[in-house]
């Protein structure tokens, strides 16, 4: 194992350390439990935004803290869940009196630990929502989640759902703009190398010279299958086709209902991508894979969405949800509409994403 | 070799037509020769500042064309120098009339061909000067240079002059703000693992398992030492006193003059850290180190120049100048006074770079 690493124990608080001393001005950290948090929280008025998930993913969700986007951060050990009271600690800290929304990846784990956080937080009287993000084409279920996996549709939820937090939407306007951020949203990702988590010390998995994983986890996990390496052009045409032809999932979800303060099953279906849709475009590194690559996928996404008539209006592509240093990129395709795209383009100022101030 | 290519020989135009496709709003290529320009040039009354080098150092150079930083970038072939009638067209392109500045990284073929390039745009009436960037304190002379080689410095004098150009810099106060950021700049790099070029199909070097090297260069071209893996903190340190305690280093530089409008040689020494001094500490990652082990380096970073009594005032932290999936970091302190910081914290809008607007 080659890494810029001190013990294994401490990657994950050393890490964070390191982030809130390079940005004072925008974050601060609690450590036991550990958090991230915006340096001005709580803020007056304004439903606070939290999520959280194993680390091995920056700059999610970490590097998300600040105006516009998350209010905290709650990073489990790498791969690994983080616990009901982290998620308690941060939703005290941030919580303005407006209430919580927490943006759940769906893992298992995630999902147990933010739902018991939110049952600890109501019994504190904080107003708090959960609201899962499944946005992974790739498989129906799988190592670590019943229904879809939470991939890059996240990131675009986090920054979408900020803005508006910072727009005075109330806690149930913004569980309803998740809720149809996550369902316009669809992602599919590939891996040309594994990846070696620090206190593993060894690769999640082993992929051979000429093998990639097409459509994996975040976590490594399998996919839908193994295939031979081919071009950029032919990978990039089988996830594009893959988030394209998708029709129709529908998932039955728990998410707790501030306003009738109980747990609802929701019984929910994406709308299909169209021809005149328009979408922003999100290609993501797993890690180690280099911008310029990233561009050569982008270029050929670009051809296949105008061929089907989908107009990519925003663009996003870079290291955004990784997999420690995998090598490999996902695509996410995001539906717009106005709202959608107001948000997107409102001023963001955190560590890993800011535009507008 | 595992990457998301198409035919090697394709690498440079298909990754720039992706960035020209992924940012319209910001950015223009041409083809044969190959640059990237801003999409409103030339801006009228600024000096318009270009860069250029070998491709596979992305997000370096073309990543930084927009407000605020470069006009045009000259990609090269990977680790490969861009040719004279590149920049002798983007200069064409982007010259207002005000003139242009070229920020060239000190690598052999780079400065013979800024060289010529100057020269030619100067026969056709275009003011234009070359500074030199010759940063890395690692070796004397290199495998690529005569003298110091540029790098991590180089991101800061293009965000650094691009905003003097646009608070109405001329020429010569360009060219003096460039040296001025070049000699108050030192770096030290290290890599984990090689990279592969992709039409060189193998890697660069080849590195044991358990070995680090130490002062590596941008095209993994050897530096100081290998040296047995050790910690994060260890190699932090090693990175940090490098610079540190690196004194006075004195160069003869041949540049161009546009007012003398002929090459005069300078002879110009470094000024030292000294306690007191307030920097810009740069933590840079080689491509595939993953941003989690850059903020254990920054933290330990933090530590060194707090015990020296070095004020890190700003920060930038993650892949801004790159060995393609090379996996490493990079240290750069920039060394501040009120100019440089006001700067520094002007509005930038480019791919890879944005704050402010």
């Amino acid at each position: 194992m080659k890494k810029l690493i001190n013990n294994p124990d401490d990657f994950v608080r050393e890490s964070i350390e390191g982030m809130a001393l390079a940005h004072p001005e925008l974050i601060k950290i609690n450590l036991e439990p550990n958090f991230i948090y915006r340096a001005d929280a709580p803020v007056a008025n304004k439903v606070a935004i939290v999520s959280g998930g194993g680390s091995g993913h920056e700059p999610l969700h970490g590097g998300y803290v600040g105006m516009g986007m998350l209010d905290a951060a709650c990073p489990g050990e790498v791969f690994t869940s983080p616990t009901p009271d982290q998620m308690l600690a941060a939703a005290k800290v941030v919580n303005s009196g407006a209430g919580v929304l927490n943006i759940v990846k769906n893992y298992s784990g995630d999902v147990m630990n933010f739902e018991l956080a939110a049952e600890l937080a109501l019994s504190e009287g904080i107003k708090i929502a959960n609201i899962l993000i499944d946005d992974d084409v790739a498989v129906k279920d799988s190592l670590y989640t019943q229904g879809r996996r939470g991939v890059g549709t996240t990131v675009l939820a986090e920054k979408i759902c900020g803005a508006a937090a910072e727009q005075g939407y109330n806690l149930k306007q913004l569980a309803d703009l998740c809720r149809k951020v996550n369902l316009n949203g669809r992602s599919m990702g590939m891996a040309l190398t594994s990846c070696t988590p620090p206190a593993k010390g060894s690769p999640m998995f082993e992929l051979g010279e000429n093998e990639i994983e097409f459509g994996i986890g975040i976590h490594g996990e399998p996919g839908r299958k193994r295939l031979p390496l081919v071009s950029a052009d032919e990978i990039t045409e089988m996830l594009a086709r893959s988030i394209l032809e998708d029709t129709g999932y529908t998932r039955n979800l728990q998410e707790w209902d501030e306003e009738k303060e109980e747990w609802v099953e929701l019984e929910i279906t994406d709308p299909n991508l169209e021809p005149g849709d328009r979408v922003l475009a999100f290609v993501n590194s797993m890690g180690g894979t280099p911008l310029s690559e990233l561009y050569i996928v982008y270029r050929k996404l670009a051809q296949i969405c105008s061929q089907q008539n989908i107009h990519i209006v925003r663009s996003l592509v870079g290291a955004y949800i990784t997999s420690l240093e995998m090598q490999g990129c996902s695509i996410t395709l995001l539906k717009l509409d106005e709202e959608l795209l107001k948000l997107w383009d409102a001023p963001v100022k955190t560590p890993a994403l800011r535009w507008g101030i």
